[in-house]
């Protein structure tokens, strides 16, 4: 298919989700998209490509799955900000041969997330490209800079806490690459954590409400994340590894790995929880906003010192085991 | 050297022009830019990747080329908008063993660009692709919409003008391909199209002041990007292509390929003009108001019919020929 006929098909499934939202003024098919501004905003880029954060090839997501994945990883950065999703533009790299279908069902993955979040996919570019490659801009909105909650306001004696459960991405992709047999529990919960995951949008948003100190989505593990928020705040945030909430399955898949299961919570990243700290005497009032929220709750998993700046990941024999997640190199 | 020691070394390449702006209310290092909003968000995304857009290791441009390219076309579009520059957001996609070095030389070339253009490098990613990819969203800002020009204004008896000269890119580009040796005139100018395109923003936003009805940038060629106003505004473009104005050297590397030089000037893309079209009363204040924003004028190249929906491009020997640039096929 040509390439703007092709372009005319995705903006054909995106229009009428862009028209039914007043503020988008002029959505997809002009030079850009123009969007009713609230007084701030905030925006996340992020890119996913085929063989570096997923494999389509080998079946481990559909063309949908990466289209909701990568919009998801956008909006989950945005959550971790606090703030409420508003439009994402899409950059589809499609190398030669990539089926059309499989871009638009892609498209109707992102879609329906965006659907589900209040997110509308108000713009975007395609390209030639040697992977398949999605880049996503999110742009969220703030009345004030009250409302937007950073990495760098954790406070010694603040209390760490994590929505959600961990861990389940890790083990999911260990089922994926055979390197674990499917658990008998919770396979299908495991799998969405990698196939269809969910940005904590509502949770961010309430959490930012309930006045928590600092917020960090856990997409480069926990154990990196609680450190990007101890050197950013200037305190060190000390997290009981006993205490981290496992994803069912994630035990099951971690002990045929022959690894404690804190190690698929802690280390590799990709769950897309958030992890935030707060003044101890506000925790019920965090439990109350995320139970409202209709989450999962929250579970709490240290405290923070004034130590050296970053995180320390404490083992249940009390020994402090490096469990940064990957890094890439050049 | 490893991703996050990158994105720090980034971060500092940037930080500095950054904190310069008190729109920019959190910069590189959180999870999302937090930036102060006007009434009206104007975003377009782009993506620019090696061996489709440019050719590195060909020599054909430098690293710094690469970042300033990526970002002059997603300015362009807001140019083509009639707006100012804000904020842009960069995406670096990089190969196994991509020298740092050169991944900041391409964020210092985008860098130079940002700071000539009043556009702020506010926030980024850096992941690891097959090539190197650059994926820029540029975001600029309006008070209302009377402020923005859109494709689809064009109305019968317009004017149609086009800013700067046009050509040089497609010449530039058979001259680094080796299908054209140097022209005697105009060599510096003519390669800075491909390596230094400079994004029509003063223009643009004259052109906006002076009440232009429709306007598109030249970026897909002159004859494809005249079919899309005149489509969007169900009027037809017809224009002149002997009118065209020319970059220098065009003539000369046209010669050498045995083609008329409007095949160049209107067929293939990438020279960033500005092409619009206005009231034919108002001529004399588009001229004026371009003179005012200091480039290098306007040239008239034809009107605006009744037609079917499109473009003509009319040779001085009264044919019609197919002009349009090239289009990927998936």
């Amino acid at each position: 298919m040509p390439e703007r006929a092709l372009i005319e098909a995705i903006a054909a499934e995106l229009q009428s989700a862009a028209s039914a939202h007043g503020r988008v003024v002029r959505g997809i098919g002009d030079d850009a998209a123009v969007v009713r501004a609230r007084p701030l905003s905030v925006t996340s880029v992020d890119a996913m490509i085929d063989g570096v954060h997923f494999r389509l090839r080998d079946g481990w997501v559909s063309a949908a799955d990466v289209g909701r994945r990568a919009l998801a990883g956008a909006l989950s950065d945005l959550a971790a900000m606090g703030v409420h999703a508003g439009e994402a533009y899409l950059v589809l790299g499609l190398p030669d041969g990539f089926a059309t279908q499989d871009a638009l069902e892609l498209v109707r993955g992102a879609s329906a997330l965006a659907a589900a979040s209040g997110t509308v996919i108000a713009g975007g570019d395609v390209v030639a490209a040697p992977a398949l490659t999605v880049s996503v801009t999110a742009v969220g909105w703030a009345e004030s800079e009250q409302e937007i909650v950073a990495r760098e306001g954790a406070q010694p004696a603040d209390a760490v806490g994590v929505t959600g459960r961990l861990g389940g991405a890790a083990a999911a992709l260990a089922v994926l690459e055979g390197r674990a047999a499917e658990p008998q529990t919770g396979r299908a919960a495991l799998l969405m954590r990698v196939r269809a995951p969910v940005p904590r949008l509502r949770e961010g948003a309430a959490l930012a409400t309930a006045g928590v100190h600092a917020m960090i989505d856990t997409s480069d593990g926990l154990a990196t994340d609680a450190a990007h928020v101890g050197r950013a705040s200037g305190v060190r945030l000390e997290i009981e590894l006993a205490q981290l909430p496992l994803e069912d399955g994630v035990a099951e898949v971690a002990a045929q790995l022959e690894l404690e299961p804190w190690r698929l919570a802690a280390g590799p990243g990709d769950d897309y929880e958030l992890c935030f700290t707060v003044a101890p005497a506000q925790r019920e009032r965090v439990e109350a906003a995320l139970a409202a929220a209709g989450g999962e709750g929250v579970t709490w998993i240290g405290e923070v010192a004034a130590g050296a700046p970053g995180a320390s990941m404490r083992a249940p024999d009390g020994s402090e085991p490096e469990l940064a997640g990957f890094e890439h190199s050049w």
